[in-house]
């Protein structure tokens, strides 16, 4: 079996500190050896500045790349924002999402991604119609990571009613299944190939009645797949919910047996302390995606409580205005401050293990996002002789790359053992090409 | 006189969109025509993407651009954070000082910077001994943006004392000139060369005994020339002001004649309703520094209330924790919708206005950070075909541009007509190279 090294400046190999100069052999795309401290041989590949493991994105909807920059206009409400993005749903063909899928999975890719959980609902033709093959859209999502070579999780939606006191409207028909038994159907007719892998996830406690939230959870826990969903972005959905149920979300999901290690809550961003409570004490990992919600207002979400009573945390991307991972993990911290006043609210070492080995355990994969032996080899080398990175020492290297570094930095991404970024570029798609292409094809 | 012409794809000449094909001319630095619409002259240098007039970075501590991703070990709190700047405050020297901001001014020159504020007050030896040139310092800083080729004001600030009852103690001897009138004496032998200009800075009302704020102000309305002030970035300062004073910070400075149409009150974190309808009455411009109000666990200030009251909005790197100003641009408005929950809070117009011909004007630069006959040939132009902004689209490129763009994609620079930065790079200095070299000069 052949063996591949690569010898790094440095790398971060956990704790608060990042080693030095450290030898990463790997065999069958699998990490067999770790050696800091080592000499460079000849024979390995040279990574330059700081390699961290590969980062994971917990939480996209990647077709929403596409409105990057273009919800703004005028005064930009949620409201233009939600209608641009159901105009964007409305028109998507298998075809069209393959591409502009497969385009976003590789700026993801060159952003250090190397896992992601692509929550996805729009699963039927305009007016909700099943295509011939039902699962024609996930199964575009599953090639367009294996065309980006990113590893995915793809996080099917049941998205069954548009609110408390409504059915499905307009584009929202394309979400539904009908009820929780039909999903299940469907989804279980997914065969993922190569290390593709089926999640389920509940889109939202507005969208999936409380008697049928159960159903998902089940499937989920019949097949050890992750469960992931929506949870108190908006006051809103609290309020909703209250009066619906008399619940809050969260409760009306720990009650319905959602929560749990095996669960990630994405947002959190309006718990009450017993929520937190709540989340923590089932070990339900919170997946913060601070860009999108500073996009859409919806608020600063508790995630140093959250992460306190117990709740294991990730990061996402989710809508795609930004794709940078560690911006989200810098965003985690810095709005933490602002709700506080307080610095220092995360060590270091803990945004990048929610950018990393958190986000991949949230996605079906323990053990990985890890420079470890057994770990699966995905690495992303940071440069650090950019005029944002310039002056960095090695014993505050972590915080240099946390704090100051962007996606333009990453240079080198491996991911299973193989090259997919070398200087800042995709080994096999122009992404920037592939970007335009996509997006001018569906919105033009 | 020889006549300088480029051809815009885009560019941003005011108002809600970008206007296309635009031939601009420019004659001794100046422009003299801007033609929307045109054909592309032979003769024209191409600005590929969307160009801006030049920014504006209001307010610079160069030196701290030494500490960036250094302050986050451990927990990295205020305190670590106040220990390492004053630790590296009290070793710069006239050389290393010149040395660290040329480079830092290169820096900013590559994120599309034409103007900066620097807020200034390293004046003496250690111990608080004057140099034999009292303005040894000061001068580094007027060389250093002569070599970077970046429009300065420098903001010499008068710091008097360590707080309302403690005077300057440790390495802050080195910031105080005894008094007001010795400020204004050393201040006023300062002879700027070309383009550059000198401003006056009350650090706060903690450094400055209110009896003295009304020499710093008359000094700087004697020569028209602009004042800042450090307001109410802390809820400790308000509470400091409250107890010595009986009054708040903005009420003190309105009080002693600071506030005013020339005035820049920097930051305003915490203020009251009050000192909302004071700033905005006497149109004091006010300077958000969202990257670093991050950084240090301020809080988010009422920027809206502010420009609603009257208040002309500037922006600011301050720490230079980050060198972007559309990252500060969007993180007004991003901090706004974190803090209010509602989206569209400020014009992406009024952003741009922000990063620009507001802070030209702040700076003592009226007329400047505009593409328009007249004003400085100062031109920014911002690649549209990175990853991040693949698929922008003509309507909406200005929304592109603030909310996608980061100081990465700035590829072009012109400032009074004369190209610093082409193809990313400064044309004159190796900026990551000077800054590798200036900051391992000071904290080796």
């Amino acid at each position: 079996m052949p063996v591949t090294r690569w010898f790094a400046d440095a790398a971060w190999l956990g704790g608060d500190t990042a080693a030095t100069d450290v030898l990463i052999e790997a065999a069958d795309g699998r990490i067999t050896a770790v050696v800091p401290g080592a000499e460079q041989p000849a024979d390995a590949e040279h990574l330059r500045g700081l390699v961290l493991p590969g980062l994971a994105n917990v939480h996209s909807h990647a077709f929403h790349r596409a409105l990057r920059g273009r919800t703004h206009r005028g005064d930009g409400t949620f409201w233009t924002w939600r209608d641009d993005m159901y105009a964007l749903a409305a028109v998507l063909t298998p075809d069209t999402y393959r591409d502009l899928a497969r385009a976003v999975f590789a700026e993801m890719v060159l952003a250090g991604v190397t896992a992601v959980g692509e929550f996805h609902y729009l699963h039927h033709a305009p007016g909700g119609r099943p295509y011939a093959d039902p699962n024609a859209m996930g199964e575009a999502l599953l090639d367009a990571a294996a065309e980006a070579g990113i590893r995915i999780t793809l996080l099917d939606t049941c998205y069954l009613r548009g609110g408390f006191d409504r059915p499905l409207e307009g584009p929202q028909r394309r979400f539904g299944d009908g009820d929780a038994d039909a999903w299940g159907e469907r989804v279980s007719a997914l065969r993922p190939s190569g290390d593709a892998r089926v999640g389920a996830a509940v889109h939202s406690v507005r969208a999936v009645p409380p008697e049928q939230l159960g159903t998902v959870a089940g499937w989920a826990e019949a097949r050890r797949a992750p469960l992931h969903v929506h949870l108190s972005e908006q006051r809103a959905e609290n309020e909703a919910c209250l009066a619906a149920t008399g619940r809050t979300p969260a409760t009306l999901l720990a009650e319905a047996g959602v929560l749990g290690a095996n669960t990630t809550a994405v947002h959190a961003t309006h718990p009450t302390d017993d929520d937190v409570a709540l989340l923590g004490g089932s070990r339900t990992t919170v997946c913060f995606c601070p860009t999108t919600e500073r996009d859409l207002a919806d608020g600063i979400g508790p995630a140093r409580a959250l992460a306190d009573a117990g709740a294991p945390l990730a990061l996402g991307s989710d809508s795609n205005a930004v794709i940078d991972l560690l911006e989200e993990a810098r965003g985690m911290e810095l709005d933490e401050r602002l709700a506080s006043e307080r610095r220092g609210r995360f060590r270091t070492a803990e945004l990048l293990e929610a950018a990393s080995a958190g986000g991949h355990a949230a996605l079906g994969r323990q053990g990985g996002g890890r420079i470890a032996q057994g770990a699966p080899a995905d690495l992303v080398a940071v440069a650090l002789d950019s005029v944002r990175l310039a002056g960095a020492r090695p014993e505050t290297v972590l915080e240099s790359a946390v704090f100051a570094a962007t996606a333009a930095d990453v240079h080198a991404v491996v991911i299973g053992g193989r090259r997919l970024v070398a200087e800042g570029r995709h080994t096999t798609i122009d992404v920037p090409r592939a970007l335009t292409a996509a997006i001018e094809a569906v919105l033009p």
